[in-house]
């Protein structure tokens, strides 16, 4: 394909040869002659002034030379996408149809065009929506409602009465729907489990990373919004409640009954204590932990987490103990001269 | 069911018409008319202040005017467990029996009134207790063997040789069983495996979160107490030792060969390094980092873990590392005026 | 089987009755008489002095005496690691061949001395190595390469157009090739995916511990070097690369596009932000948050991750946080009688 034509395609400003044939894509360091590749970090920028690529998507105010065509984009990452998707090979799908190795209740409902893969077990009263595709071994519980145009991965489990959105992308070994943690304890410490009668229901363009848990409520529903995206490895406890588009990144941890606003942020590794409220839009660091509510907007870092200004501030300060134990000592001294003098 | 039934069924004293119709149970801030619902927590007083519910369950003592019948209880999650179990839709049991499409070896013994699920694996001299239930496509290997009445849910794996109690509950995508982490490492920094070869045995009343993984012993045992309860998303390491009804809170970590003592508590994401000991009934706070033993009984907090007593006053001095800073610059510039003066 | 041949057959010194009839091994505390055990970490000296083993494994300088025979060796453990072999069961192996009920597309490629468990779905043009055994209900997707002589455990997702090298040790779980968390961000805070068109490349020699996660490159390949050990519930974004025999430790996670040096070893819970690099060799701590590059051959700890020994340091003054708040006052009041003094 000539660049030419990818920089029409992604709408971006070509500088350079645009009769270049281009046959791939990739990264800036690992990019053959060929191949588009992208920088939208000025970190990158050494490694981008090396590559072997033929052009590299810019920024449309990049200024460093280059050793090869440019297009520059209003977002270099998205513009980069686009063009990826002209060489990605087609997805691999599951045949049409039901697998003739799946078992498929009899009363369960599957829409027009869907695929399920070997291996997957559909239970009573399921429901399957236009277009979805399910691969091999997936699991989907009793009366679990999965909305149209999803894409479910290898081994996921949904468990009964639980509802996905349309256009859900599940990766594999997600569990959806295990019960919640939630005992009662006797006076000897032993506990007795509650039960959790609850659903998971989650919303329309929402994406959950491979392994990631999320518990089915004790009463009433977990939820989660629409357009929200779940990395890997993430465990959202029973009865929380995320709001649309909101953003959790790998290993985060939500424990149960909090609320996440719509668009906020949870990096990696950060854990949410029970019953707090996240604001709409704020944005919780990486490894934070959060035991109490944060307003939206907010920006909360550290452990406990407080707002990334102060904890700047703090641990700047904490940085320079060794210089205040000097100082201290220092000060101690002087006064034991003062004092003496004074004597 | 009228509500004065629930309130004999569940031991509460009623305050209000007994003879309301209740038809749900549901969270205070998702209750309809009809519904029951309670509040343990004062956090929600004023969402139960708010509820459209029919009836609240609410402690003993509570002294504030809700807009519906009150039940008291000694433990209202306790009480409204039991009466949610009232309303609770019969669980999903995969039918009795040992399905089609399930895989047993010959050689297992399977309990009376057992349920196999589709695309499950029993291998050679496995032991399925009576009345215990698996869930589709689950993995029981080699000559391992599971107690009475126990309920394995989607996407289990138990590797060979491991033993799991009476009434154990194993939520999807547990792994029990996979080999410990160990190597020996060369002087070129290449590592040798060692072999794994002991076993996981788990003892009666455990629960097991989705997603959970139990290492196999190197040699020996790995051993989960009776009635301990483990969240999702947990790791724990070969040889580790669980004491009775302990508990382990959702993405905790336990490192290779230490014990946790009966009725410990691990909150969620917490790590416990290896070869330690953490005593009865102690609790480590979350995202704790345990690097020495604990002593039973105790609650520790932060990064090194610390007693919690300690930790909150140091944190609090580290608050106050601003204030300081200032107070050290005036202490200093008093000082620079007094040998001033006195030169 | 004899003492003295063990001594002989794992090359250590013995000290003792080398005609006692060892029978297995187990761990010190663990052992009874007629087994084998060893110690190769002093903490464990006490619980040695206790032990019923009839003989015991110890570091060629051991000093204390023990109760029963004694085998000193350069490396207790990896002699002991030889030891237990001998004793091992036979390795619980899926027959031969592929499972009648597995599905293998018809232009697959299947090396000699395959096993292939039941309920496995190979897809077209994956391409099994000679004398790899997969266990029951994995999944390999299309145009998938798994090299020779490799294992793979139950309930492993290996998605399309991966390629893993020869030895590979997969446990339980393991999610390789789902998609990479990426997407651009409209101005509304709405995401867009951005295709995850590249793929997983491991090399010879891995081991991945159970319900680990590694996602596919967003365009190139995330990279796992030879040799290199991963523990369980770990998660490796996109376009990671990771160098010869590093060591990641469970429940580790390491952002996209950021490099792991060689023989570096990322402790339990450490998390490792975007697009960084760890020097060779280097450590990094427990529970550690890395948010810049580590040089080689570094010992990094802490929340953000700092030098280890200045960690050591700042964390001691920490801990006299109380005591300098004691000082502080303490000055303050000697200046305030200087002060008055002086006035």
């Amino acid at each position: 394909m000539k660049l030419r034509a990818i920089a029409e395609h992604i709408g971006a400003v070509l500088e350079g040869d645009g009769a270049i044939e281009i046959v791939g894509v990739s990264g800036v360091r690992d990019a053959r002659v060929g191949e588009l590749s992208f920088v939208a970090n000025p970190r990158y920028a050494a490694a981008a002034a090396e590559t072997r690529a033929s052009a590299v998507i810019v920024p449309k105010d990049w200024n460093r030379p280059l050793p090869c065509a440019l297009l520059r984009a209003e977002q270099p990452d998205a513009a980069f996408a686009r063009a990826a998707a002209l060489f990605t090979p087609p997805p691999c799908r599951p045949p049409p149809g039901v697998h003739p190795t799946a078992l498929v209740a009899s009363d369960a409902r599957l829409g027009a065009d869907i695929c399920i893969g070997p291996f997957c077990v559909i239970e009573s009263g399921a429901e399957i929506g236009e277009r979805t595709m399910l691969y091999a071994q997936c699991y989907i519980g009793r009366e679990t409602r999965i909305g149209p145009d999803s894409l479910i991965y290898p081994h996921v489990t949904i468990r009964e009465r639980c509802r996905v959105g349309a256009r859900a992308i599940i990766h594999s070994g997600v569990v959806i729907g295990a019960d919640g943690f939630g005992y009662t304890e006797g006076p000897d410490g032993v506990r007795e489990k509650i039960p959790q009668i609850g659903i998971v229901e989650i919303g329309d363009d929402v994406e959950i990373g491979a392994n990631t848990t999320i518990d089915r409520a004790r009463v009433g529903r977990t939820v989660i919004g629409n357009g929200v995206k779940i990395d890997n490895l993430v465990m959202i406890a029973h009865n929380v409640i995320i709001g649309d588009h909101a953003v959790i990144i790998a290993q985060a941890g939500i424990a149960g009954s909090s609320t996440i606003g719509s668009r906020a942020v949870l990096a990696g590794q950060a854990g949410i204590s029970g019953h707090l409220t996240i604001g709409e839009g704020a944005i919780v660091g990486a490894q934070a932990g959060v035991s109490k509510n944060v307003p939206p907007g907010a920006f909360v870092f550290g452990y406990p987490a407080m707002p990334m200004e102060k904890y700047t501030r703090l641990h700047a300060y904490y940085q320079r103990l060794e210089e205040w134990h000097r100082r201290m000592g220092e000060i101690e001294k002087r006064l034991d001269r003062l004092e003496a003098q004074r004597g």
